[in-house]
C-alpha cells in the first residue's frame, strides 16, 4: 500500500460575522475541488472554519452564542461539503465549535474532525490549550474568550488510522506547547494537521506583533522536526471583521522544513506530496525515542 | 540588581587530538580576556572544550581513554582559566569530560560547569542526552561513541541561582529534545547555557548533512521561545581532525530570536546584552505556565 500522496493546506480569508455557513461552506467546496483537480487526497481546512472567529466578542445572548455552534456533524449546511468529497474521493480536516451534550450537561468544545475519502469522520479532537481569558476585559481592542466559550478538551490527544499510516490533530494554541507534538509523537502520528486564528495583533505583549510569523512557522517546524512527523497548518488568514488574522499556512515535512506556503490571505492552496515514509529518517535515527529519550528526567512536565 | 549584563559565546575552533591542554585553556583564556574588554560579565565555552572530541574514536586503553578525562575541576591544567576569570570578574561556562569516584566506582560524566565571576563553581550539570552508540561500528566514517565513554547524567536537569537570575545548563544532544527545555523552564532558567560538538556528517541520514546547521538553530530557538528564556550556544567548530564540525554559535533571545551568531569556524565571539526580565514578556503571557499548561494530558511524555 502506497504510503504517498499529495495533500492540500486550504486557508481561507476571512469570514463575516453575517456570512452564512452556506458561503463557508461553498468556499471550501470550491478550494476542495481546485485541490483534487491539483491530485490532493487530503484536504486540511482551518480551525472554526465555517464561522467568524466569535470569541472576539463578549456574547451573553445564549442563542446567539449558540448560533455558532455545531450540534451535529455533518448537518444540513454541511452535508454539501462531506458529499463533494466522497463524490471526489477526498479526504478532510475541518475545525469547527462544538454543542455536545454529555450526561445530561450542554457542553462546548473547540473541535476538529477527520474525514477519510468515503466521508466517515475517523477521528475527532477537542482543543486542550485553550488561550486568551475568560472573563470580558474592556481594555482590549478584541476580546479573545477561548477560555470562556469553550471547555478543555476532554478527549486527549488522538492519533488515528488512515490514509495508510498515523494521523493526529491539534488546534491553533496546541501548537506552540512542544507537549502537543511529543504527545502526538509518542502514539506514533506520522502526520499532524492543525488549523488556527491567530490575531496579529498580541494585546499583551504587543512588542511581539511583528514576531506572529516567525513563531507559528518556528513552533511548527520544531514540533515537525523533534517528532520526525509532517505538519500542515492551515491558516484562517486576512482582515476579519476588522481584526487581521496571519496566513503562513504551510506544509512542513519530518525535517523541519517548509515545502509548501501560501503567498496571501485569502482563499488558497498550499500543497505538496506526503510520504509518510520519510519519518523514519528521523525517527530511526536522531530521534530514535526507544533508544534515546529519558523519561525519568521528564517528570516535572507531567507533574500537575 | 540589576538583571542585565553582557554575555559572550566563546566558539572554539577544531583542537587537535596530540593539543595539550594548556593550549586549549590558552585560547580559552584570550577570548575571555577579549570578551571581558568588550564588556562580557560571562563567558560561554564549547562541549568538551579541553580536548578535541575522542568519542570520535574507540579507545581500548583505559589509560589512554582516562588522559581525555578530568578527575579534578579545577586543577593544575586549567587553573589558569579559573584564574584569569576571577581576576577580570567573569563568570563562565565549561564543558569537559570527568572521571567521578562515587561509592569506590569509577564513573565517567560528559559535564559542564558554572563558574560565578569570583572564580566559585555554583552548579554542575552531567550529560542526559547520550547521542550515539555504544560499541564500534565499522561502516562508519568515524565512530560516535558517547553512549560508551559516557555515563547517564545522575544530576537531573539543575537550576542555579547566579548572575541576578535562574541559570540553566545542558550539553549538545540535549538540545534536541524539548524536554530539556522544558524542565528547565518549568525549574526557572531565564538562560540556559550549552556547548556542542556537531559534526556536518549524519552517518545515519547522510541526506540531512546540509541541514545541521538549520537544525541546530530551529532546537535552540524554539526551545528559547517556549520557554521564554534566554539561550547561548556556543560551538566547537571548524575541521577536527578530519571531522567537520557545524559552527552557528549564537545568543538567542526569548523570543527565539537569534540577537548574535558567529560568522566562521575558529575561535570567535559572539556578544549580546542579556537582560532577564525579558523572559517576562513570554512567561508573563503566552507561556504563562500556571494558567496554560495541562499536565494531566501529558503523561505519555513521562511514562517510561
Amino acid at each position: 500500500m502506497t504510503r504517498k500522496f499529495i495533500a492540500a493546506a486550504a486557508q481561507l480569508g476571512p469570514i463575516a460575522r453575517d456570512e452564512p455557513r452556506a458561503s463557508a461552506v461553498a468556499r471550501m467546496q470550491k478550494l476542495l475541488i481546485e485541490a483534487h483537480r491539483r491530485g490532493a487526497e487530503l484536504v486540511v481546512f482551518p480551525e472554526l472554519a465555517l464561522t467568524t472567529f466569535f470569541p472576539r466578542w463578549l456574547i451573553e445572548d445564549e442563542a446567539e452564542l449558540d448560533s455558532f455552534y455545531e450540534t451535529e456533524m455533518p448537518n444540513a449546511e454541511v452535508q454539501p461539503l462531506f458529499d463533494t468529497a466522497r463524490e471526489l474521493g477526498v479526504g478532510f480536516y475541518l475545525g469547527y465549535a462544538e454543542i455536545a451534550y454529555e450526561n445530561g450537561q450542554k457542553r462546548r468544545f473547540n473541535t476538529s474532525i477527520m474525514v477519510d475519502k468515503s466521508g466517515q469522520i475517523i477521528g475527532k479532537y477537542r482543543k486542550i490549550h485553550l488561550p486568551g481569558h475568560p472573563e470580558y476585559e474592556d481594555w482590549r481592542p478584541f476580546q479573545h474568550l477561548e477560555k470562556r466559550y469553550f471547555e478543555h478538551g476532554n478527549l486527549g490527544f488522538g492519533v488515528f488510522d488512515g490514509f495508510g499510516g498515523k494521523l493526529g490533530m491539534c488546534l491553533c494554541n496546541d501548537r506552540r506547547w512542544p507537549e502537543t507534538f511529543r504527545v502526538l509523537g509518542l502514539r506514533g502520528a506520522e502526520l499532524v494537521m492543525l488549523g488556527y486564528n491567530t490575531p496579529v495583533h498580541y494585546p499583551l505583549a504587543p512588542e511581539h506583533d511583528h514576531l506572529q510569523d516567525f513563531h507559528n512557522h518556528l513552533s511548527m517546524q520544531a514540533g515537525a522536526y523533534a517528532n520526525g512527523c509532517w505538519v500542515i497548518g492551515t491558516a484562517k488568514a486576512g482582515r476579519e471583521e476588522g481584526c487581521d488574522l496571519i496566513g503562513g499556512t504551510c506544509i512542513i515535512a519530518p525535517t523541519g522544513e517548509i515545502i509548501a506556503k501560501t503567498q496571501g490571505f485569502g482563499d488558497e492552496l498550499a500543497m505538496a506530496e506526503i510520504d509518510l515514509d520519510r519519518c523514519r529518517e528521523l525517527r530511526e535515527n536522531v530521534f530514535n525515542f526507544a533508544l534515546h529519550r529519558e523519561p525519568d528526567d521528564y517528570r516535572d512536565i507531567c507533574a500537575g
